[in-house]
């Protein structure tokens, strides 16, 4: 075997064997059941219907399926890279889950010595999930399996960092994942694409292309992102009002981002027609624009605003940007992550900081130190025995202001966005040692290097052709099929 | 720029930006949020997960599923015109869904001098969507995306005086909407294309045909309106036991229409042959025929009848009527909506009616006076107090009799059919203006007028052709990939 | 018309109409509704929102999606029997939960003269539908439709005996329906396929062969059936931390077979790349294998273990035995259902005996009674006194040991094997009668003798061709369309 070959017979066992290894050992070493998994914990006071599992199954159904259908679909845009597309970001996510599982368990569900499992930690596992595909997207084409599991291998803990920071030392306002979610994923994606540049790329790639199935394919996968994302923003929000504020800014984003892009599409084109790739990605934007100040009183009409907002920011950056940062910064980004979650993340987080700033009780009444749960005074303040009076149950926060909370705002900007850079970048140089399968770049966007792929002369063989013609020989290659 | 161009560069995002500044200032002026969406009103007695948002959300996003993924596929069913079908059902179901939200809210949800907004609004707006989509259907192919947002512009109002006249006068029972989304948009459907009328067309056009994957694509369309129809239809119901029966009902008469089309599409076809056009529109018509009785205590057995009825019915249709109707009385109605929501629509509507005449309390006990509202005695009747013993919180009705209600379920059915075809003339006069970017004849059914198509030539690069030949060149051309 | 012929004019027709007929008649006498449908009985202390209906709706929608979408997509693999394969699961689904509603109601909810209906009956039966799914694996593409109904008809009575012994004579741990569902459908789908031998087919078969969008289509089913798999296999389990556990387990044991299976896939491959088959069908392993103990406390760790053990019997399986099974012993399985579903199934239910013979009350506390509730101690025995204090309302068991239990579910596990493999073989028999419309060896595997399909020349009549050529006149043919 030559020292850049891209077969995969050894390489990829050997790393799904090494990693399956360690999970097993991890798993039984370490995770066992949370309370409401564990049957020993339930008594006769327990009722079985009020079983956590109930809240949170039919929001990680949901996000299953943007995560593996609505990902996958979307992905599969390459005209010659469909199975890659789908089939890399259904081994990539089932790994990425299993092993955010494990790290977050460590980092936020650790407790005497074990991590404890529920569909909680499910539904936390895949917003890590989804950090790692849209990182992904970064590198689509370009980039083996073995790669894309070291790079989720390495990009779940760099996350689990950044989160374990501003989850637990700012306490942010993120219902959407804005900054933890969209702007890390982004500046991990492009410092890893950054180090992974290839010149040649640059001047077109023949395979770098779709067809009208894998256009129309990838759209059904944008519509099942697009049905499900008030799911995504709202599952880790509170219940109630917040929740369904969550839903209802969701929807309202997507829907005006849905029709902006639209107009923006036959407007930017230079022959008036529209674009499946603009449908298939800017239609998108508004879910992440309303992503930070999802769950908060901004208004419907403020929630329009956001998804036109985003929309466009996100279409200039495809029209603008992206060549830019391809051309000058080597910074290649295949599916344009930076437009649909860098931009749109920047004015989520604004927004959200905006929102904030804005938050009052005259707005929320005493819900104001619930949603904004720092904003509780702190253990020891007579003001809390008061509200507590209001809200029973209310905790104890850390009495700050609107104003201090805008900066702690931008203090996980910054740690995310700096961690996700420099995790990425460090990523992309591992990605570079040999024996990983990286394509070569004549074989990039191409199924044939990692998959047995169907002969593609689909139907010829039903055309007649002159016997003894070179086409006639094509036909007969075109009868043996893959066994 | 010619009159009669089909470039959108100028026409769509003025349409677009027009309707979304109308939009943002209604939403602004107009728009807040409901008691159970509004953090203000949430008081320490609040239980967060007794929030409506439970009880609509999963319907609502069922029906999402329904509106975008079901309608988007199964729209998609031309050969040369998928992009199309899924695009513009795309942006016509968010448009219409936007505009229905504020349209609808002056209708039914105005209090105040605002609008109240919560999940149980867009659960309300999904419906007057499915009645724009369904009207779609009949211009699918023959329409720009300019008109398609024209024709939700005027149909979402029309639609609404409708429904006001309807649910706030005639009060009728109609759960799965067979009066009024069904009838309504068929017949305002067939009043736009009858005036949009091309004679040209019913000499057949060489694009009007499918392909493989179209058909297998606008199957799978069909397989999610399936699935999630029981949804649909008991959105609107009572909760509890009428619920429970919607999701019955619905279930029983798909599964009688499904295996009846396969039967009659086999023996209708001159050889012995199934269709898929059968599979994909005639499976669906026992969804529509038990929408106006589907909460009632119709029994399985007459479930399954109308099902079977109502497959027949539509098959028989399509087979005979739809070509009646295109050559002789100008009607060219594309996607067969008269056998699928019209021919069925009425079934419905007569086993409604006979479902009423049948219903009584020994059949309903008490929940007679829950599920007919209506034949509740009257605010002053002395039997409402007697009853009220029996059914706390039961409202005082309008002491209608079974007979009474009959002719009212036929008002319903009159007026909605007269408002469709009226809106639905007038609407195909106004996409009959100028600068709408109508697609000329030789261009209906072919994306290429309206979107950047990647080249059809999928695979022939694959071929070896004797160079300097004509299919030579061509092949050239199919490496350029569209940027 | 020939005694052979395929043609379904006459055929179909006359065999559904006679099954709607029977259908009809037996719903109108001994259907009705069950007490959570049925208006009359709701009073005044019925709350609506604890219908039955909520707590069984949300599973039922889930499992409609894997049988009518992952399992249609999935059976679409076949690149000229795409229509087959998603149309003729359309039928038979459909066909066999009517036909299982009636048949389980008269062995399980029959009271009083009468079946009692809910949507918890329609839940049973897609357990069954599944089944019948399963077997059709077996003999996908050498099957007519009406042999097809002809299956369903003769499977579902089958199955009701056996799991009528099961259910109630026996009394099984078996949630995720190892032995009843997977073992028993695959041994069917064998027994049938033996009988229906086709020598010709083992030379293999020009058109036994998938096609690049054959392909990403299977894959798609595959992840619906993937994502929903949690749904199927908890939808029968007790409330609270049993459903919790088997959602947990099912997710863990689908990922560590997923990311195996690709792991295997390359490494068992001549070339070392990937192939879709097993993307498709070896990555669902794990979902049968951790189905038997699935709502016990086998912790997360062994719930992975089995995930991985389960994948790499089913591609051995895959790669060694069924052209073993082909070859040798004239078991011709389609879609390799003993690999996917009678391994796995082996493993399980062995799996689930270890399960049983660990359990405790030191792990299960008094939920033991419960999720074991033959081990719940007989009528009369003063050990019930003590427990029902402890879990009110516990009912009597039937004092079984874990020992007894194990050989129980051998006695089940034999039973199903048994029923299933006779029954298959009979079934087979009879779908060897002439007038079925058997499809012959050459038309095996290709949808034009079922279907009109679209002209297979997609794409060839954008090709300039010299005039007069043959290809020429084949454009013209292609540029008709089928109308």
């Amino acid at each position: 075997m030559k020292k850049h070959s891209t077969n995969l017979r050894v390489r990829l066992p050997a790393l799904v064997f090494a990693l399956e290894v360690m999970i097993v050992v991890l798993y039984i070493v370490f995770v066992t059941y949370d309370d409401q998994t564990n049957a020993f914990l339930q008594n006769n006071e327990t009722k079985p219907l009020e079983n956590a599992v109930y809240k949170d199954y039919p929001f990680f159904a949901d996000i299953q399926v943007m995560i593996f259908i609505g990902f996958g679909c979307l992905l599969a845009f390459f005209r010659h890279y469909g199975f890659g597309g789908m089939a890399f970001n259904f081994l990539m996510a089932t790994f990425a889950i299993q092993w955010a599982i494990l790290i977050q368990g460590f980092f936020q569900f650790y407790d005497n010595g074990k991590i404890h499992l529920g569909v909680i930690n499910l539904v936390n596992a895949e917003f890590v999930c989804a950090v790692v595909l849209i990182s992904f997207g970064a590198v689509l084409g370009k980039t083996s399996p073995v790669q894309l599991l070291v790079m989720a291998l390495l990009e779940v803990p760099v996350f689990a960092v950044a989160e374990w920071i501003v989850v637990k030392y700012l306490k942010i306002n993120d219902a959407g994942g804005s900054i933890l979610v969209h702007l890390f994923a982004c500046y991990f994606g492009l410092g890893t694409t950054f180090i992974l540049y290839r010149p040649s790329l640059n001047k077109g790639h023949s395979k770098e292309c779709t067809s009208y199935h894998s256009d129309m394919l990838s759209v059904l996968g944008t519509l099942f992102l697009w049905v499900f994302w008030p799911s995504f923003n709202c599952a880790l929000t509170l219940r109630g009002d917040d929740q369904h504020r969550a839903i209802l800014h969701t929807f309202i984003g997507l829907s005006a981002s849905t029709i902006t892009a639209f107009a923006l599409s036959a407007m930017l084109s230079k022959n008036g027609k529209l674009s499946m790739a603009d449908v298939q990605n800017v239609t998108l934007a508004g879910g992440v624009t309303v992503g930070a100040s999802v769950d908060m009183m901004i208004s419907p009409g403020a929630a329009y605003v956001l998804g036109m907002l985003g929309c466009t920011a996100c279409m200039l950056g495809y029209k603008y940007l992206s060549p830019f940062l391809a051309q000058k910064l080597r910074i290649q980004d295949q599916c344009g992550i930076h437009n649909l979650h860098g931009l749109t993340g920047l004015i989520a987080t604004i927004a959200g900081i905006c929102a904030i700033l804005l938050a009052s009780e005259e707005t929320y009444g005493t819900s104001l130190y619930q949603t904004f749960s720092y904003r509780a005074p702190q253990e020891g303040d007579p003001r809390l025995a008061e509200l507590q009076k209001l809200i029973p149950g209310l905790e104890a926060g850390l009495g700050r202001t609107a104003q201090e909370q805008a900066l702690y705002q931008l203090a996980a900007l910054g740690t995310a966005i700096a961690i996700a850079a420099v995790g990425g970048m460090l990523t992309g140089l591992v990605l570079k040692l040999p024996y990983l399968a990286s394509p070569t770049d004549e074989s990039c966007f191409d199924d044939e290097i990692f998959f047995n792929v169907p002969l593609h002369t689909n139907y010829v063989p039903e055309l007649q052709v002159p016997v003894g013609s070179e086409m006639e020989n094509k036909q007969v290659l075109a009868m043996e099929c893959r066994t």
